[in-house]
């Protein structure tokens, strides 16, 4: 796919060549870390240093991180036979599992009454709206902040959160709950007692691995600055489309975001048919969350920060990368703007 | 560790190359398999290329496959909350979510009285004893038998098994629950709806493109005969063993066992110190189980059959793979013989 334009990063991002490198050394560890033996004790070493890897990269050196197959997985740990509640623009797998109770405001802001029963995700996976998590938080959901904005865990006040490697530059399939020490878990997946009894099973030894080293490369490039300049191509990229396409809307713009997320609604283009013209033309965006995107369904996000079924049908996502460039963004702005020309000129 | 000879199989077996190839293609996709987009349906294909792979691996072509991060959890998903029994010797995966009331004979074989409310273990992962899966059969943990001994899902008239990659030569972290095509199963992890509802989550592309590969070329080799080799060293070194250390017991040696383990009881001498002293002169090995191994403690599976806890305590397991060599075994059986009359001097 030469030449093709990768928009969707909060969907899922490249893998860092970090994280690669990492894999391939593990993908050699015949033993299980379970195991008493050398090779054992080898694959154990690595999955260890991985967790100081997410612990530093989090802040949370004086948590414990309990590694997962993903956020996903995470979540249910966090979340499930709480009775948390939260708002219903968190994401599918926290909304399973909390009573979607809380109100959004028109600008994506959430306020809990009472942050020691709420799940709060510390930023949208569509609109990239970032929230103050008040201390005392039950659970955050940090998959799309992990890695792009600054935070401390150990410094939060919060109980738990929990991310995602493959939104950083890590490999799918692996995750972590990170959890003020010493907090009590009920184990949903029970056996061999690994993870401290918490989340029994074979670890994923690569996948740790990988998660680990993007981990670390990512909190690297947050210090660097690196996504001031991915904020400064997202504006850019906003500021194009605004000046040429009156009528679509750039959503919770004022709000504080994510610096490489923007949520474009056209009331009338729908959002899944922008994503299919675009792909032929050779960019991947999204309509709605990663995970849903493949449903085809408009944004519940929308609709919850108070906009009409049409604004939300018509919403588009696109998410940059820190490989994203000018070229890119220019060469996106074009071709949507050219594709909006034309369904303006059929919808006349 | 070049010079080590490993034995320890049944915990987790080295990456087939196979794996590794299909591994490392997968790790450059950067789409989410739910993104309607190339790079989504691209590594969607991914997914469900491994899934026909591990489909024919299975003899499971009319079943539903639903890919999870490893045995571990796929047998939370087959066992907990539906009440049912089975036998002292299931892995804890099982035994977490299953009353332990079914008896086992000194043999080691299990004879459910009512098949439809139990977990039965195609294979122990100590004994390597074989089991008769009886038609109707609820869950079978097919861990350690699949891709060693001959197996069709869709003809066995079992509702559920569950498999692991990392046991065949496919990666750590993913695993699969065979399902009869329909039958109900409630999420344990819920959210994006991924697996079609039954478990949600990013899929994790490259493991499961490791483990469909290894699926592929773990059915190839045993059609090929090449665990029929695997038998022959383990009796070779049984024989071995046998002819030089009396009062060494091969457990259930008589009954049917999967051709690359054996269990070896010398009441008196630690198998935990027989692991450590073997670790230290080059040979990994374990006692007990590959997930309890790191734990230090006696094996409930001999005890469940009958063995006073002397013997239980004393029991290592040696499990073969398909590199293992004549030389490996010789070299094995030379110095544990060695060992084991240094114990003796000692305990005289």
């Amino acid at each position: 796919m030469s030449g093709r334009v990768y928009l969707d990063h909060n969907a899922s991002a490249p893998l860092r060549g970090e994280a690669r490198d990492a894999m391939l050394a593990a993908l050699d560890l015949a033993g299980n870390p379970s195991a008493i033996h050398a090779e054992g004790r080898t694959a154990r070493a690595v999955v260890e240093h991985a967790r100081a890897q997410v612990a530093a990269a989090l802040g949370a050196e004086g948590a414990d991180i309990v590694f997962t197959s993903g956020a996903t997985e995470a979540a249910a740990l966090a979340c499930a036979g709480r009775d948390l509640v939260c708002a219903p623009v968190e994401h599918a797998a926290v909304g399973a599992w909390c009573r979607p109770e809380l109100p959004v405001a028109r600008d994506g802001s959430i306020a809990p009454p009472d942050p020691s029963r709420a799940a709060l995700q510390a930023a949208n996976p569509e609109t990239g709206v970032l929230q103050d998590l008040p201390v005392g938080l039950a659970v955050s959901d940090a998959t799309q902040a992990f890695g792009k904005v600054a935070f401390a865990f150990d410094a939060s006040g919060i109980e738990m959160i929990f991310v995602s490697a493959h939104k950083i530059g890590g490999p799918k399939g692996v995750g972590a709950l990170v959890l003020r020490r010493g907090l009590d878990l009920r184990a949903r997946i029970r056996g061999g007692g690994q993870e401290m009894g918490r989340r029994s099973g074979t670890e994923n030894v690569a996948a740790i691995a990988g998660f680990g080293a993007a981990a670390e490369a990512a909190a690297r490039d947050l210090r660097a600055g690196a996504w001031d300049a991915v904020a400064q191509r997202r504006d850019r990229l906003e500021r194009a489309l605004e000046s040429e396409a009156s009528g679509t809307i750039c959503i919770a713009r004022t709000s504080p975001r994510l610096p490489n997320t923007t949520m474009l609604a056209t009331p009338g283009w729908k959002g899944e048919t922008q994503v299919m013209q675009l792909d032929l033309a050779g960019f991947a965006i999204s309509a709605g969350s990663a995970c849903s995107s493949g449903k085809l369904r408009g944004s519940g996000t929308l609709a919850a920060m108070g906009h009409d079924e049409l604004t939300a049908g018509s919403a588009i996502r696109v998410s940059l990368g820190l490989m994203t460039t000018d070229e890119d963004i220019d060469r996106f702005a074009e071709c949507w703007l050219s594709r909006r020309s034309r369904h303006q000129a059929r919808a006349a």
